[in-house]
């Protein structure tokens, strides 16, 4: 069961398509065609991961931006104003250095689409790809980890718009870090099966 | 700088090996023996993933025994037990969820080694692999990172067996993060590479 998908595409590669054709082409004429849409299946993929890479790293950078907005303006007066508070500093931080990262990779890719054009060597970019997403990933978990036990805490006495701005905040960096793990996974592949070459 | 490295395998492949031989063999005998190599080579690769695998295993049920044991018997008192707070109640779930998944998992990898059986398919295990590595090592980073804005505010005020012994707990959690995220690389390159067929 599960080896047989995996060998699918070399099975359709060796036996020829069936198609309602006036003359049968020759053996080799056949081969470069299912050699040609094999390449042309890797292509798709490839560009399928481009795009969905892309679109994981402009969610993230949404999310990001969002959890920096509300925690950086979460400031309502004494004892309630995020900078007393390291979980929320340490939250706001992470959402700031993500929103770059995010922001320069989705601005990189987003350039090398339209250009084609790249200033690094593609193995290093790959790599890069991969450990920064992971990096970023592990940040952001971590972050909203350690802020989300004191503002549990905090609600249990009352619910105000600092608490709830905090909430907000912590939620959109557990989502920015939903879009990047996934995104971690997209490059993990890219980087494993070398198709950046 | 970075084709070279990736396309040293085939370069090597393609020009014979220079050795001290009597009487050059034929062509063919060659290329026989430079496939051989490489397949050599690819199960050489395998072997160190498959042990590499192992260890980083190892360490984690290691570490998250560990975390689990120090967090269990951290009970001094009244205000001084881990089960007072829910962040420590955290810690120590992760702990035990942590020691059955890398607990399992060894066991299986050994009983793998030594007797060469599979339970599942091979690509259905490196799929469960990668994410329960995955997984588990957000998950532990998650649980260290939420015990210890709290236990950093407990040192601050008094150094105590309590606050030491969750401190040494988080850091186990931590520790076995540390292996995990490497085991999923690993884990994540067999299941990208397919060399689990």
């Amino acid at each position: 069961m599960s080896n047989s998908d995996v060998l699918a595409p070399q099975k359709q590669a060796e036996t020829p398509p069936i198609t309602p054709m006036p003359t049968a082409p020759p053996a080799s004429d056949m081969e470069n065609q299912s050699g040609a849409s094999g390449i042309l299946r890797r292509w798709k993929r490839e560009d399928l991961l481009k795009r969905g890479s892309l679109a994981l790293r402009g969610l993230a950078l949404l999310f990001s931006l969002l959890s920096f907005i509300i925690m950086a303006s979460n400031k309502h007066g004494d004892g309630r104003n995020f900078d007393q508070y390291e979980e929320y500093r340490y939250v706001l931080a992470i959402a700031i250095l993500s929103t770059l990262y995010t922001g320069g990779q989705a601005l990189r890719q987003v350039h090398e689409l339209s250009t084609g054009k790249f200033y690094f060597s593609r193995r290093n970019l790959a790599l890069l790809d991969f450990f920064g997403d992971q990096i970023m990933a592990y940040l952001l978990i971590s972050s909203a980890s350690a802020a989300t036990p004191m503002t549990n805490r905090m609600r249990e006495g009352a619910d105000n718009i600092f608490t709830d701005s905090t909430a907000a905040a912590i939620s959109m960096s557990f989502f920015a870090f939903l879009s990047l793990a996934v995104s971690a996974l997209f490059s993990g592949y890219k980087l494993a099966n070398h198709s950046y070459i």
